[in-house]
């Protein structure tokens, strides 16, 4: 039986509406998204207690709907990218929503591989006996109905279906209005799946309505939601957290730094900072701000500046550093040097704010490592941090002291990831520091609850 | 140096304020909350790093300073207490406000336990070495700022501000009206000690601002403010709950449970639910409504009701459970349960949504385990729930499929306790799935960061 609400209705419906019907769709949004959460709540209870086996079936039911259904998902993400080439998105954009043969094999074998992780459901992390004879078990659990709230990017849709389905969860998925066509077929063949297997199908659902309100509805559907999970742009992610009543894990924005100390290794530190910064600038784990110890700036910098030049990195540098870019040696290496000024701009105190996510970077030369670490405490979102020094006294300190999600001695920022940190999976990248923080897998898609034991004890 | 805002001005200077005055006053309130809140985030940056023996010192000198300030302390009460029979308040709110020199000595005895306890701050909960050679440690760091939004419960602000300190946060203490001569005496005590062992006393503030906006004030201060923790009646965790962009942690509404099994053992049951009942009816773990199976019931609830009875608990019973103790036997038999039948009164559906927070049950008869665990579905508010009975297949059912921060079999729902845990502390009882749930102890008030070494990996 297919669920009658949301993902059946043709995506053609909600186009062209005259005003008076569009009013009449925005009074129906909370009934039509409430009887979607009551559809998952039911759902949620039963894959709450399904057993593991069950939940890797289905999700391996899920993978092989993605290949049965190919040819109409591929034409369906036609439609959607058409729509978007029409109206003149960018080329980044369109990257990010069009889908390939070789990009849904990804997302399949994303499917087959949280189906062979461990399922944290109903693990027992502690367990203890009080002197009463009671025993208490801290007892691995669901969250029940999740909410996603992300942009066009089809991945998430089966990403995110697939590691709710293995930790018990189902989920409500509001993706970005771009890719609707996409996800509606996606999200058919992932329901099939789940089908097949006799699993609750309303597990996983689409929010086929993509006006922004329906996220407002989303996020308050207390009682009904038991979490919501942003993920996109800053402006995305603050709109959930202003409105929820909903828990919400903030996800993903990140301005993140490197700090070369004193002692840093030369080579180390240029190796690190051009892979923190070039390697993939458009994710939240790449660095943003380079920060330099005054005392190795005039011999480590320079070197620096010209292999992110060479990499097509845009260079915003505090004056400290452009003086030393500009440099007084001998005429080689002023001619080297001027260079490097011609081609590096000013850094405003905006750009250390800023979360470019592209080829760009600001450069700032500190005193200290006390400077650079109030520099990290006033403009960093608390999501990677790293210092490159050989001397450990100041790793530590750095370690200690500075208050993200991740904290790295050595080594580069875009570890900060799932995959990276060996969880198998990953739901996103949180940045607050209530329940998860830093890469997010299964574990984190799970609460807990305590399941105490007597005979017949009662309280004095 | 005394901190200038808030903790030193006189309560007076609140009252009798003239129109203009209280405009101006209000347009100063979020100034002054940022001001604390700027002052507290400093505070928590050198409590974060400080060391376990500095804090328990910390703990050790705010009791004692509780000790030396008892005169001033006692009297601030008087005051707040002569106020609040002045205004009519009744004997259990005067109660809960009142202290005395023995509570003053449970107060100073929480401190010291507290210091007595293991520091969780720098814990490492998981360690684990990548195939690249990065090691990746999962560290015990506290939030940062931690507010607590409570009511005139005097106990509170010292409880509070011990967990706080012990885990390296500071908090902003918003306490209720009634006790803000009282919260005043107790937080300048209590800053007082922080500072003769050279930790910073603004770890410890009290909003002095009472005003219902303060509260908004405070749970919107994202940035600021890491954590609110509502502590209260319903009323007021709504108002946080649905106001807050600061992560929230719900607390305390239990609508509790107790189901007897058709293979209850009597006896055990008998105890179970007039101890989960009547031993302290006003906590959030007492339960509410009793639910009994239908094949059960004739035999073993009569007994029951009298029991309650007997304990001064006034019974609201379903139609059901009236016919059985109505009764059809015997004379004598007959003459008993009519007295049950007309001192039991009738169960409404409004009874089973009520935390009834009182000596008053309501009580169900049920067809089945299935039935019992529907009705706590819909009734309950995820926080304590008991099943009593000798089958263990039927226990294990409710174990897993009840969706509460702590399941019971065969004991009372009143262990749901940060102290009857073990904990040895508790901040609040936490009725959501987000990070904590059910009691919270010292580990809960913090989170954690990856701290990540390597010696020069970059990402492929």
């Amino acid at each position: 039986m297919r669920h009658k609400h949301g993902n059946e209705r043709s995506h053609q419906s909600w186009g062209d509406m005259g005003m008076s019907e569009d009013m009449e769709a925005q009074a129906d949004l909370r009934g039509e998204l409430l009887e979607q959460a009551k559809f998952a709540q039911r759902a949620a209870h039963v894959l709450a207690v399904a057993g593991t086996q069950e939940k890797n079936q289905g999700l391996l039911a899920m993978a092989q709907a993605l290949v049965d259904h190919q040819e109409e998902i591929l034409a369906a993400n036609a439609d959607d990218v058409a729509a978007a080439l029409g109206k003149g998105d960018g080329s980044a954009r369109v990257d990010r929503l069009r889908l390939t043969q070789a990009r849904l094999e990804e997302m399949r074998n994303g499917l087959r591989q949280v189906a062979n992780l461990p399922d944290p459901v109903g693990e027992v992390t502690e367990a203890f006996t009080r002197p009463n004879g009671l025993t208490i078990a801290k007892v691995r659990v669901p969250f029940g109905v999740v909410g996603m709230v992300y942009e066009a990017r089809p991945n998430v849709t089966v990403d995110a279906a697939g590691l709710a389905i293995k930790t018990g969860n189902a989920v409500l998925l509001r993706g970005g209005r771009e890719a609707l066509v996409t996800n509606r077929a996606l999200v058919e063949a992932l329901r099939e799946g789940l089908n097949t297997m006799g699993l609750p199908q309303d597990g996983v659902q689409l929010i086929g309505r993509t006006e922004h309100e329906s996220v407002d509805v989303l996020i308050r559907m207390r009682g009904l939601v038991d979490l919501v999970i942003p993920r996109g742009g800053a402006g995305l992610i603050a709109r959930v957290v202003e409105n929820a009543t909903v828990p919400v894990i903030e996800t993903g924005v990140g301005n993140c730094h490197v700090y070369v100390d004193q002692s840093a290794d030369f080579s180390k530190a240029w190796e690190i900072v051009l892979n923190a910064k070039a390697q993939r600038p458009s994710v939240c784990n790449a660095m943003e701000t380079l920060l330099v110890h005054r005392d190795i700036a005039p011999q480590w910098l320079p070197e620096m500046v010209r292999r992110l030049l060479a990499a097509g990195v845009e260079v915003r540098a505090c004056e400290t550093s452009r003086e030393i870019l500009k440099g007084t040696g001998d005429s080689a290496e002023v001619d080297a040097k001027t260079f490097l000024w011609e081609n590096v701009k000013n850094a405003t105190e905006s750009d250390y704010a800023t979360e470019f996510l592209d080829l760009i970077i600001a450069v700032r030369v500190v005193d200290s490592l006390t400077e650079a670490m109030d520099h990290i405490q006033r403009y960093g979102t608390r999501h990677s941090e790293a210092i490159v020094t050989e001397d450990s006294e100041a790793a530590e300190t750095f370690l200690t002291q500075v208050d993200a999600a991740a904290v790295y001695h050595n080594a580069s920022t875009r570890f900060t990831d799932g995959f990276e940190f060996g969880f198998g999976a990953e739901i996103g990248i949180s940045t607050q520091k209530l329940h998860a923080r830093g890469p997010m897998g299964l574990q984190e898609l799970t609460s807990y609850k305590y399941v105490v034991r007597g005979n017949g004890q009662v309280r004095k």
